[in-house]
């Protein structure tokens, strides 16, 4: 099989497998259930994956690559802070919206049962993404000249709270749409950081 | 029994079987951990709830209670509007630090499988909270007379998903606690309105 069929295909297991766990609970979903939403054999589902706690890490893994590829990456390159700050929160909203992935990054946040081991290196990867938007709090705060009376610690859970509880609320046929969202949540954390 | 016994240890089944659903997963956990867990028979647990369903819709109900009780009461007979705010902000923070009551409110979010009639009943009193918070920023833009360039709607969301999201970094040892919490997340409401 041609690598790219083979990610492709363990990708497709992921999304299948975050929806239903989210539909029905994950101790609720067998991995029979996941093989037969995808017309797959049990051995077929167990060759990409050894056992439901395998699926469930590489769920909260591959958002967190999203995350890197389709916001951190892109953003590093970005030289003005302000302009990189700007930057992360539309990425990070449109990550959060996309009606491919919303799946997969719902999952990053549900308090699931994983083991030690596996938790603590998804938690690891939050908090480096948590660090780098503190960071980019002080340089924006920095090049402002304005110390602010909220903290880049304080302001980067507010900004991370604000985004990625949009799922909470959010509806396709709503008014609040990346459009619009956007520019608000924008004027939202630069209006708190810069007050 | 007394009435004021009945009422506790309906709020103590509560809080264990909320602990219960974090630790192990909603559907791992069965009435009879729930009933081992309070050193109650079965047939002693069933007394108060009939089903495990029952016992996460009143879970979330509670949890709505907490609310209405400790934010929405005290905070309604506030007659100046950005007061009426502030209060609301810190009100909103504490219930969520509470160490009492954590278990509980952290259940209100999470995505677990309700039948949709209890679905809908704990969904509407999010929404009421939700429009209470919206019409309390569009008092406190006019009464600044600003109309801001944030919407009092996605404001609402972004405020409510800054405070809701604490109890996924928070850390009872950690340097932010609601003495510093409180001031800074405020800031950023108010700087982020009335931007």
């Amino acid at each position: 099989m041609p690598r790219e069929t083979l990610v492709d295909s363990r990708q497709e297991i992921l999304r299948t497998a975050a929806r239903l766990f989210q539909q029905r609970g994950y101790d609720a979903t067998s991995m029979n259930d996941v093989a037969a939403a995808l017309k797959l054999s049990k051995g077929g589902l167990y060759h990409h994956f050894q056992s439901k706690d395998e699926i469930l890490f590489e769920i909260m893994n591959h958002a967190m690559d999203l995350t890197q590829e389709r916001v951190l990456s892109p953003v590093r390159s970005i030289s003005d802070p302000e302009e990189r700050l700007r930057a992360l929160i539309r990425r990070h909203i449109e990550v959060i919206l996309s009606p491919r992935d919303r799946e997969i990054t719902v999952m990053l946040h549900e308090n699931h049962p994983l083991p030690p081991a596996l938790r603590k290196r998804i938690n690891t990867r939050k908090k480096d993404y948590v660090h780098f938007v503190e960071n980019l709090i002080v340089d924006v705060q920095r090049a402002r000249h304005t110390k602010g009376s909220v903290s880049p610690r304080a302001a980067a859970f507010a900004l991370l709270g604000m985004i990625n509880w949009i799922y909470q609320w959010y509806k396709p046929e709503g008014n609040l749409q990346a459009n619009n969202l956007v520019p608000q949540f924008t004027e939202m954390v630069f209006g708190g950081i810069l007050a």
